[in-house]
């Protein structure tokens, strides 16, 4: 029974069109080109790298599309068994009618060659949009992004800020700041203008979210301009900080952002726990790693000090759902933001959904975003989450709970799609 | 056939009259007056207001009941996949007749007439009992409660001691405990004597534990009595502790209740893991929170030193579980002990249950406690309980091990209530 | 059509021959002489006094084998739900022709002597091996360990270093690494010299890996040879070091051995996590513990320093096992190894198993060792792991992937042998 319910369910889910919360898709160039753009993902490189691909191999100078996936195709049969490579097969199936269970170094010129000339098609990327039931699309900006040239309903600005957080020592980072507002930030006053500056224009172009990842260790605290001013003119006079100064100076960055995201409206996605840079020589985007002792009471202080500003907040390690779940349940301007990085695997969405379905207002969860680079993930990645989600919804509420189906997918939907309109804005 | 094996042990847990071992119960109004003791239970307050219901429209001076549960009313659609919304609504559905799934702004008029009716009943109370079959419920008793005028062989004292290891140093506390004790407590000696006095108070009215909720970080040593005189003339002179002061304090006083549930052959409720007032505007018991990183390792100088006492376990942290098992599985007097706060939702009680069963002496495990404020709460906490029981035992025993239907109930029976007896004494 | 997947894809598993790839077996004395070797298991004593059983009844001196076992029984049935005890009914149902579900004062007698005359048969030993279907079994070898009178071929030693890294203050411990290898280790030079020699001995006689267990608090780190000589020379005159300097020194070695891995070609199996003696006055083997807050983290250094060794690593906390998974999906020289001690229990080996096999590649995961002191019990801990190896194949694999059995059988191949050889070397 369990199995039939989950299909009626998985179906209704299915017909739902999409608001992808958080990406990282390039509005200039939203869709792959190649076969290499989508196989150039970090999660197949690096997983590739890891079975034992050398990094020289993958990321070798002018390296030529078709070159690179044939080399990471040799190696595809050692990720078998992953779901992200479950994805590459969907995308493959799905898209470009590939009939084959595996990519094979029988089958993959084949396929190489007819993504290529579907991606040709003109109006390829819209046809992604549709297959996929993509409405609306988040991007990840960089703070000193123009926000120009594009259609900013289609694809969503949002205000990244972990190089203002966390790179404002570096030079190259302030002479941006200066670039993009005209202010010239020498102290605490002057960088809040900046930063003000950024939410307006950001604002101004339709952006929905401010959006931060965070270190396991980093505990946002208030510091106020007299601290920080000090610190301000060593890091303009290019002396090192000593690392409390240099938390210091982020922890007031932090907290003027959450300043203006009060001022104007605008959630702040916290994206918690993430250490850059640990397997330094991993391939690009395959070395961060994190540290799963952290927790939610080092957020206490910002969650008590801006009631106004709703906080989606996304965690990387699994062993920190429940506390997700508790604060969300408490507070609230928590609410639980999809599945992250190496939390997005169906082994963990499945537990971290049914905590979160049990005990957190069905309207104070965001179900899933993709986290994609390239447009032909999200029809995947969201199919993986309708999967659990459905599966969720079947056993714990209409076999357990005794509810119809009906309810259940209302649920669903809640979670997928009403409540991305109803915290970011709709469309 | 895992739904039908599923049900014939849940049929017959059904029938087995229960022991509640730790509760909230004012024996002198055990049960509910209005439906607005049962809406006002922290669990709806505070997921109303964390789904947006002002604190200001929940604890309104002078609110009357039936206006309090008509503003609840309102934001109960947005609790509706709650596992604690179901336990309101089965508490309807089962005391008072309501028919419907949910509670809404059409038919909750007439669910409060008929509950005022039925609350209104002679034997109210004792329906409650019946229905619930609840032989025996376990209070959480101040330290100086006089225990008077109640039958204390159906709501049997609990001697509750976290004023006296917490909040030593508050004036309040050091009146209360010198009224309660005729001791003018001014040294170690004394204050040891007073608690003694506590003890043979609480045991000579038929106490069968002392219980304490402790914050994450807390580590129980002994400290000397040397160590702690000059700290308890600070706090009589009023003068303000230290951290390390406050601390060596608090495992004075914690030690020595060890020391007389060892004499007093008391059990030691230890319920790790709570932070109080983290959400410092939250609603009245809407409030705590925690830091999911502590560890039982942190009480190994407590189990080694008091092996005459048991010491029944609960973590307020999924994450625990697996240390609370294996340190049940070495400690002989270690138990594990139900499934606290915010992990008493299905998603968490089955992980647990399942590793508790598979990997803990049957004769070491109390199943559950309702935890409740008011009697009409133990019916739908241990169903929901039941139910999660009886599918684990029914997947990993009766399907996974090949276990008879009857020796997986005889479990279930073991950990549901004959521990209870065992541990705390029977009826 | 869940349980019938499940059972084909167990059938074909349970045909395969298996390689061991970590135990505590005595070569010169395999396999059990009594009854008592097999209940004499640290699982079953430290259980039965979880339960009970004074140690001073199971440890007495000079007690018959018999009549230890007897005393067993007598807690057996407060161990029937754990999965430990359903390892004895297996073995006794499956060695010795045991007909009933439990070992009772009823029964065990006769079974203690059908036991005893089996393993008083000529071959026992090879008996139990064949019957296993095990190849190979690996050993934990003392560094001191002649390796002598044995076929290393089918008992594959394995250089344990836990006292080298953590009791080299010891004086006995430097007295056998003396005798062992004819180096008078006074200084940091010496010291690795005598290390290398120990390689060379180990690897001359079949050796396959390098193995250590190590607390949760842990963290490696290179440590330069000035730096340690003057520790080395207070150890050596009888000073005691302070926890700073044993901590250096303990890292000295470690890195040493991680140096010597790599130029003998040798993994290195960290098994990360255990407190030692936390429960003081437990029985033989049943006072280690843990505290679960660890991280992988801690060895990033490690992890970066020696890319062309193999780290085969094992948590203890299940809690780790998320991070175990990031991290051997990020590092190449990462792998998954085993389901360890307190984590070994279908509850925790089912979750972990499902995360491992969605996001590790499949050539990087050892699917179980099994620990054993006695040859007897790699027949039911195996069994065990492959019944839950197969309920996740078959749920996760051919039910929600859509995988033929065929394919997901010999992904289930892979882990559970194909690995093994390839990791350490095959027969
Ligand atoms: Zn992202
Ligand atoms: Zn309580
Ligand atoms: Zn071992």
């Amino acid at each position: 029974m369990s199995q039939q319910v989950k299909q009626n369910i998985l179906a209704e889910l299915e017909q739902l069109p999409l608001i992808d919360p958080h990406t990282h898709i390039n509005p200039h160039s939203a869709a792959s080109t190649t076969l290499a753009d989508i196989m150039g993902y970090h999660y197949y490189t690096e997983l590739a790298h890891s079975a034992g691909l050398p990094k020289s191999q993958i990321e070798e100078e002018g390296l030529a599309p078709k070159e690179k996936v044939g080399r990471l195709v040799e190696k595809l049969d050692d990720l078998d068994n992953t779901v992200q490579l479950s994805w590459l097969i969907e995308i493959a199936q799905e898209f470009f009618g590939f009939q084959d269970d595996k990519i094979t170094l029988a089958n993959w010129e084949s396929l190489y060659d007819t993504a290529l000339s579907k991606m040709n098609e003109d109006n390829w990327e819209q046809q992604v949009l549709k297959q996929s039931k993509l409405e609306q699309v988040y991007l990840t900006n960089d703070f000193d992004d123009p926000l120009a040239g594009f259609d900013t309903n289609l694809y969503v600005p949002c205000l990244r800020t972990d190089d203002l957080v966390f790179h404002y020592t570096k030079s190259a980072t302030r002479d941006r700041l200066a670039k993009a507002t005209g202010v010239d930030a020498g102290d605490a006053g002057s960088l809040k203008d900046a930063i003000g500056k950024l939410f307006s224009h950001f604002t101004k172009n339709n952006a929905r979210a401010c959006a931060i990842s965070l270190p396991p260790m980093f505990s946002p605290q208030q510091v106020s301009a007299a601290a920080v001013d000090p610190i301000l003119k060593k890091v303009i006079s290019g002396s090192e900080l000593s690392c409390d100064e240099a938390n210091q100076l982020s922890c007031f960055i932090f907290w003027s952002l959450a300043e203006f995201c009060a001022e104007f409206k605008l959630p702040f996605d916290l994206m918690i726990g993430v250490n850059r840079r640990v397997y330094e020589d991993g391939v690009f985007q395959g070395q961060d790693l994190y540290d799963s002792r952290t927790s939610l009471f080092q957020y206490k202080e910002l969650f008590n000090a801006f009631p106004t500003v709703t906080f989606p907040v996304s965690v990387l390690a699994q062993t920190s759902n429940q506390e997700l779940v508790s604060y969300s349940w408490i507070f609230p301007n928590v609410v639980t933001n999809g599945h992250w990085w190496y939390s997005n695997i169906p082994a963990h969405i499945e537990q971290d959904t049914r905590a979160r379905l049990q005990a957190v207002p069905q309207s104070k969860q965001i179900g899933y975003y993709s986290d994609m680079y390239k447009l032909e993930f999200a029809l995947p990645k969201f199919a993986m989450y309708r999967r659990v989600l459905s599966k969720v919804l079947a056993n714990d509420f209409v076999i357990d709970r005794g509810w119809s189906e009906e309810r259940a997918i209302n649920l669903g939907k809640t979670v997928l799609r009403g409540n991305v309109e109803r915290i970011f804005g709709g469309l």
